[in-house]
């Protein structure tokens, strides 16, 4: 069966893997969650059971054992962040561990010492089999499909600690989903959108709204360059950077990422 | 049983955990390794099946989901490589992943584009529970004991990336044993030593002399500010940052890390 969207669901009776099928943009009623047996990284069989989406909760789509994230990867976030260009300030690469990670509609808990936590909506992709020494022109063997990550971020830790881990890494500071669209050339790497839309007392604004054009280092050189330091696992998460557009989130905001042909990802915004 | 030294051993048969017993300090011909039944972090009872220490090897003694990492935690460790007093440049914390780990004997390999690494000793270690917001004064209850980490480190990619993952989360840079000693009360964390010796053309040299009474943050106070921000699985490790001494090794080398108490980690270098 040709797989097209891959979730994990939460439904009456336990947790699964899941085919999400139906149209694109359709609202949650009109898709219907297909149980299938094994994983994902072999070949999904359904198993006959489905249930309309609108009755079962989706989680994260993968349990990443590391999510390995770029920073800086677009000039117009690093000149908003960092004052810098982004020349002389290239990307670099993070961690983010698997305690970070929820999926769509889960709160992202703002503790009390992270006073000015931020979205950024991102481009992931999750890998498919162990990976090392990827080469540039052959990332699409190794990656099972596109979803979206929401790189929370802490910019008062992120410039206080130097390092990264804590801004960014803190538990339910990585969303992940809605679910992992497995059709890689549905997207055109050189033109495809990227939106983010913050709702802040009821008033919902774009905040985000570039294009991957924008992206310095590319897909293929991303998995080229973190590979060659790292072993990936089938169902490790790499994302690709951030747009400029970010901005503060307080509790009782809602954040949705927008990535037309992967999905939206919609986080409520709380007090840890 | 009280279990001291909780180890993880290939043996002819397989891979087990497996308490290390003998005498402090005895060389592995007169060590046992015994068999546990399920997991070190319940109740583990022996199988009865049992091997020399020598027969059999040595694995990295957890498999932890993260190593969460302090760096800057010693002033004369700040000053040697950061050029700077401790007062303005405080510790910070950063993630090695899983992929990172190696056990003892297993080879650091390094890549061609990493051209200054450097071992660094340092006591780790190994959380026994989920656990979140640890007081310090309560860390020996989320603790099954203590470990060696070599916090490898390329001081190139450091400086170069700003980010500390790719210097110190590259495969292989997270050296882990040689096993957990499990006694907390063995060490007196105000005053134990941390020795690290480099061979290199067949001479051993002493590299690291130091103490934890030189370490800036507790280990109390480590856990407490760690666990603030990250939920803590059983078997992650947290390492508590290295003292002064630190030097590069070449493929050729042989590093050991030795914690009277705990036990000698030892690693030869080679290229990747």
């Amino acid at each position: 069966m040709a797989v097209m969207r891959l979730g994990r669901i939460a439904h009456p009776d336990g947790i699964c893997f899941a085919v999400i099928d139906g149209p694109d943009e359709a609202p949650a009623e009109q898709l219907v969650a297909k149980e299938i047996a094994g994983t994902p990284f072999t070949s999904p069989e359904p198993t006959g059971r489905e249930w309309k989406l609108s009755d079962v909760r989706l989680l994260a789509p993968t349990l990443p054992t590391k999510v390995v994230a770029l920073g800086r990867n677009y000039a117009d976030h690093v000149a908003e962040v960092f004052k810098q260009s982004a020349d002389s300030l290239p990307p670099t690469i993070f961690i983010k561990p698997s305690t970070a990670v929820i999926g769509p509609g889960a709160p992202i808990k703002i503790p009390e010492f992270a006073t000015k936590v931020e979205f950024e909506g991102e481009l992931a992709v999750v890998i498919s089999k162990p990976s090392k020494n990827i080469k540039a022109e052959n990332w699409k063997d190794h990656v099972l499909g596109y979803t979206i990550c929401n790189d929370v971020s802490s910019r008062d830790l992120q410039f206080q600690d130097g390092q990264w881990a804590r801004a960014k890494g803190m538990d339910t500071f990585c969303p992940l989903g809605p679910w992992i669209e497995t059709d890689l050339d549905k997207l055109n790497l050189d033109d495809q959108k990227i939106n983010a839309f913050l709702t802040h007392d009821g008033h919902r604004e774009q905040k985000q709204d570039s294009n991957t054009d924008q992206m310095i280092v590319k897909m293929g050189g991303i998995l080229e360059e973190i590979s060659a330091s790292f072993t990936l696992l089938p169902g490790d998460v790499i994302t690709t950077g951030s747009p400029a557009g970010t901005a503060p989130m307080v509790p009782g905001d809602s954040i949705e990422i927008d990535i037309p042909g992967v999905g939206s990802l919609i986080n409520p915004i709380a007090r840890a």
